[in-house]
């Protein structure tokens, strides 16, 4: 998994029909920055840990989710 | 996922027969270069959402199609 | 596979259910870290090989985890 | 998918009996080189189209074949 | 798949049960450090062929094992 801090959300319309709704987080990692499904309702300046690839997906469990990065957890606070 | 720029379009008339018929675009993410298939009809200059890899081939359910990057969205202007 | 070395450890309590409870260690591999799940006990300081992908979630074989990096061994001192 | 272009191919007598006979291609793809399964007769010069990762060996449909990197096209020259 | 020179073993004797048996050799590639699994009996300064991912573990049929990286080859001498 990959630490990241969550910058901004980002909205698309136009989309194929099998994206799942919910919000699409852009996370900043390092020096890059890619965009990940929230299912946690992370807000702007917080701390998650990302999951990549297709265990992802496997989050929804009845579509074929074509999402490659997941948040699956907000870091503690020291 | 990665947000990229669509840059231009590729055509492969020389190709394996399990290769999807369907736009090939090319995609400007940060300083390279990938291609993604498009099932959206994005045009050039356009900003899109791509996922990576198996999942991107499940978009295809009754192919093996040997797809790695999707756009699976146009990011809305602000 | 990598190899790293445990500098840390993470916690998270506001998570998805499916994060399988256990360690989730920070491991630097070369300039740059990643957070691993841990079934061995790893200390700070303990030279750890990781696998990452799909395979990593292969470890837990009744739930569909969201784990995309793994510990599978202790590297020996020679 | 990436774009890179036929740089030489290579031999393997010491082999895996899981890894499919076939040609298997040098391609340079912008500063670094990978070594992609050919099924299209690609020549030393040639602008080819790779899909990587386990779409890859879903092109071989009744064995488990070891390939993480396809040629599925060349490119139309303009 | 990727070409790189083996550089030398490494051992683990505290490892997950699902780590098969077998050699893990580490292999130069570029200018990183990966470690891979031989069943091949490679030695060190030899030049190998290596696939990653989940295409790695198909190598093992009978088990899930934890290998995201195979020695498919040994690339043969001009």
């Amino acid at each position: 998994m990959i630490r990241g801090t969550v910058t901004g959300r980002l909205w698309s319309s136009k989309r194929i029909e099998t994206l799942p709704n919910g919000a699409l987080l852009e996370v900043k990692v390092g020096s890059s920055t890619l965009v990940a499904f929230d299912p946690l309702g992370c807000a702007e300046g917080e701390e998650v840990l990302i999951t990549q690839g297709s265990v992802a997906a496997s989050y929804f469990p009845e579509i074929k989710a074509p999402i490659d990065a997941l948040i699956i957890g907000s870091v503690d606070e020291n």
